[in-house]
């Protein structure tokens, strides 16, 4: 198995792929992972949640990371990892365009707003339903491949 | 699609079975998620990794979160929630039998020695590559399946 560190462009490229991965954010530094659904565009990632512990604990802390990948088997991966923060994009002129961009970007995904609504709707909780849009700027980004061979 | 909140003990049958996941730690509220490879037994997971920012971060922090999930579809699919805490499994009598666990388990994994030292022997680093074996004790765990359905 060889091990390559994949470019700044090879990064974007999976990310604007993939469209899933694991978004880690934290409170009092304890961390907390969940899965989630993003499109890449540009330096940013796009994504949407309804409002639950995930979007409290980036509103009190930006600081977040992700992390995708796509395992072939145990020689054949590819994994990147975005330090970046979290900017919420709140109804309003300032941020109509890149809230447009977010769901324009995210409806092309079938299936694209359900599981933050039923994992809502599932709890029993006063939560809004309303989508909360954000994307994560991404600061820095690494990735490797790692491909059969001496 | 329903969604039905899974128990404690198909939780821990998930984790035992799925042996990989995605590791969350923190350092100053900047948390830092990885794929990795782990072995649920009891209460604990049991994994390993070369010393690197991973195992740095979780010893000065050792507040992590684990996410574990299977997706055959975009309906149907498991996702494993832990917080736990790292605890770290030193050479010396007091931890051998748990380093013992740790190693049994891990070696029934193939390959399960292979990320780790090649991801350290790929950077220009000079960290040991003697394995830093570790166990997460589970605190909370927490676990949501997708089925279609109405």
């Amino acid at each position: 198995m060889v091990i390559q560190e994949m470019s700044e462009s090879e990064c974007l490229e999976l990310l604007g792929s993939a469209g899933f991965g694991r978004l880690a954010c934290a409170s009092e530094n304890q961390p907390y992972v969940v899965p989630f659904y993003f499109a890449c565009r540009g330096s940013y990632l796009y994504s949407f949640a309804t409002l639950g512990q995930k979007i409290r604990w980036m509103r009190s802390n930006p600081l977040v990371c992700v992390e995708t990948d796509v395992v072939y088997s145990s020689q054949e991966w590819v994994s990147v990892i975005v330090s970046g923060r979290y900017e919420e994009l709140p109804e309003g002129p300032e941020r109509s365009r890149e809230r447009e961009i977010a769901q324009e970007v995210l409806q092309r995904r079938s299936m694209w707003w359900q599981p933050a609504y039923v994992a809502t709707a599932h709890r029993e909780s006063a939560d809004s339903l309303d989508p909360v849009f954000f994307r994560i700027s991404i600061d820095r980004v690494s990735g490797h491949r790692a491909t059969p061979g001496s």
